[in-house]
């Protein structure tokens, strides 16, 4: 029988009206691990983001923007309504559930993977509604279910993170004596990652593990999977003072806490932690004070993040130098290009993974943006129209994310025009320069208006903050023209943040064009007029100049793009071999 | 004796710790008459907005960034600390009062000049104090008080208004009925004269009339003094079935009211008002429905304040052509192109005032935002350096607001790039095409970017909406990169919106630079994509081309200039005589 038939059995046996299942773990991830994915196996779609509501005779996909597209295409023939956010007409989830659940009727969900912000917003605005925070009915349903994931802890040593745990920590809890905090509960992998200075490899091409943290104004208790930690982790542990439980121990351990101001970040946490400390201890709801920390990067991980760009930049262009100059000749398709590439990386030094799926799309497949090509999808290349790339490395060094689209033979007028428009907009951002305070919803327009001056339209941020050998979506900075609570990426603009700057133009069917750097946001100068911000691009790769109509483009235009592929050329040159080294002169020739 | 300190004996004789004058009337408006001019009175700073605190021995001015400059001079030597609003380190008046007022102290003032909104919020923050809401002594004070302004109202008749006054109340009872009010307190005079269709002349150069409004379900109360209004207006109010009340009982009458859900705002209406009718009734804090419903010009209103402007154009042009034909000859000073400037007004059909006091500012005045010459100050006018002239016009068929920057003489190179900039801004503002819900926080950057890229600023925003023969400042649309609540100048852009577009650069004891053009919303087109508006400018002037770098300007910004200019040349040609035909040709040439 259908998946979501049963389920919709157990929910009338249980006179549960409606059940949610978001794509989530127990600690508020973006990408979660295969254990995790309740939603994809019930539904068939693969997209990163959406989420699912099964009523007992209907079921609702919500997916965003990037993902409409491809949802439709894995949603067909299913008895699922697709609900695209941000469209207008579209009901968001909140005001879904407000128009559907009458007085009396049952929401039911597991509260582990279920955002507290989420759910006491809608506890409010549902008054009258029961809620029952502990129905986990997939193991009735999912029989090949995956295990946890599991992987061994491995330290970013200092000279890579620029401080120690005992400073970071010392940072943390001084923010945490400011907001007259004696207590905080993190359970975000990132942040705790950041935190101990070490990584693991739990959630695909994101060099986290499971855990939860406990932390007072003397002791910092780690709850995670003893088995994933090998005697060297278990000394630094030690050395550190950071008190060992079992993962399983933490809902139990933390429900006896009591009397404590506890620093939690609602966003951030799953309703079960929040009904195991609600109680008993004052709750301060704050931002978690490592998101800060952790998204404005030391001088250290600066300078070792743009050695990353080097690395990536150099595998990059030896991918472009092979894709462009043998489309002609040899067989290659978007299963391939994808391998070659990742081949190209691990050939570089202290590269640990990829940082996502590769996006290697051809063609049409290029309007979908998070395209990944499987057995099924797969196309070959040929000597015209556009490859769109999306890809990115985690190094020791840092973490990276780049998108170049190539022109794989000659292009019509009205390509070069889309392409041309998309250089516009990343330099247009590229050179912004700003007072202190800005965010990024002031600034998305700088990338956003010259598509919008062809009425196109991308339907999705512009850019959003990079980790450091970490997510390489990271909260808080990012740009985007509407403000989006639930993704927290519209933070003022501070130096030391790394943001990209990817605009692009997607058309359905036809073919997808983005380009993608990163930026460092840097100072620009001082005035009476205040303190002025700015962007220092540290992604290195060559933009397809066959793909540019020049005439298009303004003086200071040109000069941005012939100044930028200058310092490709110096850059990548000292790591390339002739023939590659003679290619890229070519195409980073002053136009 | 010096009045604040008068003033601070009655504070210690009555135990206040704190006393509030903000620039207000009764009816929240942003140009008072002169009754009201309270602050102006006691501190001798005549810009338009300000707030003082006095406490029993010190005194503080609040004032933006528009007069930081003219504040400074105006209170040297006088005990009173200027606060410069928007600053850093500069606290807010609600911070200040927070960090100053300590438990059980007393804060006073007169509740009918207090803004509710503002008293609310700092009541929760300060939970400890007492208020004395009461508190006017400035009749003790104040011996040559001016009166209550008195003016006849007027009818603004159909084609120009678009709508009659029936209509118009149907949509706002709509509105009321939609927010589930039964009744509406209306106190802004803006938002009375634009629903009755009356104009008067309570507040210089804002035509309109001190009155309160209530209404419900089936009646519409006008509380006005009774000798304003001659047989005529009687009988349209009659005719439209408005009942009239005198001036003074509204307090009286609405302290009666009971059971009602009234829909106030809680931003628009005084502290007296809230007082009044808080306890007996259900309030719904909600924005006036008549303040969008005004915003969003119907399309007779559109075809109106164009040909307002064309008259606005002819008479700026006019003395442009006198200013810069006979600078090298003739004797004039700020002062006397300020009435000339009047005059050509005077001269057009249907004028009935200037929109505001002229700021006809040379050299370094131009630098204070708001410089107002008088008989000190005035200057007279050399062939050199830059003369800012920004003013405009009430006309029956709307209201006007221009700023024009001459180039007396010969510029230096700083002064060229300085004008060519801000020339550049004004083009990228109007030049933006956007989706539907943006806001003018989202476009700011465009006309700031290229200022900011010299590390320069203005510290105020870059363009307001305009009322039609009404406030020249009117909500609730904006341009401004960070969100001020109290100016409420933030919200979606909406066709049929008018918005002014003024960036500037302003130096200290050197210029200011400010053109300024009016903008209608206007639909620019739909796609797949969604709806895309822009804008249309309406502002028609020559921009000084003795003041321009052309090298500077980008292909696009030449045609767009030309093209403006064009237009310019087009349409005003017909109203001036054959001397000013051929000057207007050559400065409106090619470039």
């Amino acid at each position: 029988m259908d998946k979501i038939k049963k389920l919709q059995q157990i929910l009338t046996l249980n006179q549960i009206d409606a059940y949610i299942i978001p794509t989530a773990d127990e600690h508020n991830s973006e990408y979660i691990s295969a254990y995790y994915k309740i939603r994809e196996y019930l539904t068939g779609f693969t997209g990163s983001a959406g989420t699912l509501i099964i009523t007992q005779n209907k079921a609702f996909l919500w997916t965003d923007g990037r993902y409409h597209i491809q949802a439709t295409k894995q949603l067909e023939g299913k008895p699922i309504t697709l609900m695209k956010q941000g469209l207008p007409n579209v009901p968001s989830i909140e005001e879904f559930l407000i128009e559907h659940l009458k007085k009396g009727n049952t929401l039911a969900f597991n509260g582990k993977t279920m955002d507290a912000s989420f759910l006491l917003n809608l506890k409010e605005k549902l008054p009258n509604i029961n809620i029952k925070a502990d129905a986990d009915f997939i193991h009735e349903i999912w029989e090949e279910r995956p295990e946890l994931p599991f992987s061994f802890l491995f330290k970013l040593e200092e000279f890579y993170a620029g401080k120690s745990f005992k400073e970071k920590v010392f940072e943390l809890r001084a923010e945490l004596l400011t907001a007259k905090a004696d207590a905080h509960i993190l359970s975000t992998l990132e942040d705790q990652a950041w935190l101990y200075n070490l990584r693991a490899d739990d959630i695909p091409h994101t060099p986290v593990f499971l855990a939860f943290t406990f932390i007072t104004d003397n002791e910092c208790h780690l709850f995670i999977q003893s088995k994933k930690i090998d005697k060297i982790i278990e000394k630094y542990l030690k050395e550190n003072e950071i008190i060992l439980h079992e993962y399983t121990e933490f809902y139990q351990y933390i429900s006896q806490v009591n009397d404590k101001h506890i620093l939690l970040d609602f966003k951030k946490i799953n309703y079960a932690i929040y009904l195991a400390v609600a109680e008993k201890n004052q709750l301060i709801c704050k931002q978690n004070p490592t998101l800060l920390l952790k998204a404005i990067k030391n001088k250290c991980e600066i300078e070792n993040i743009k050695h990353a760009h080097v690395k990536d930049g150099v595998a990059f262009t030896k991918l472009m130098y092979h894709v462009k100059s043998s489309i002609q000749d040899s067989t290659m398709n978007e299963l391939s290009v994808t391998s070659l590439l990742q081949k190209f990386r691990e050939q570089q030094e202290s590269f640990i993974d990829i940082s996502f799926d590769t996006i290697c799309a051809y063609k049409e497949h290029g309007a979908m943006m998070h395209y990944k090509a499987t057995e099924d999808s797969n196309v070959s290349l040929e000597p015209n129209d556009f490859l769109l790339i999306d890809s990115g490395g985690h190094y020791l060094d840092g973490t990276t994310d780049i998108t170049r689209t190539l022109a794989l033979g000659a292009l019509t007028d009205t390509q070069k025009l889309h392409f041309t428009t998309v250089l516009k907009s990343v330099i247009a951002l590229s050179e912004a320069v700003f007072l202190k305070g800005v965010k990024g919803i002031n600034l998305d327009i700088l990338a956003r208006g010259p598509i919008w001056k062809l009425l196109l339209d991308y339907k999705c941020g512009t850019g959003h903050g990079v980790g450091y050998l970490l997510s390489v979506h990271e909260a808080p900075n990012g740009f985007r023209w509407q403000v989006v609570p639930e993704r927290n990426d519209s933070a003022e603009l501070v130096p030391g943040m790394i943001t990209t700057n990817e605009p692009g133009i997607y058309l359905e069917n036809k073919y997808g064009i983005r380009i993608e750097n990163e930026m460092l946001c840097v100072t620009k100068g001082k005035s009476d007029f205040g303190d002025f911000l700015g962007f220092e691009t540290i992604t290195v790769a060559p933009i397809d100049l066959d793909a540019i109509d020049i005439a298009l483009l303004t003086k200071e235009e040109i000069r941005w793009l012939n100044q930028y592929h200058q310092k490709v050329y110096d850059t990548l040159s000292p790591y390339l071999d002739e023939e590659e080294q003679s290619w890229l002169k070519h195409y980073t020739r002053e136009i």
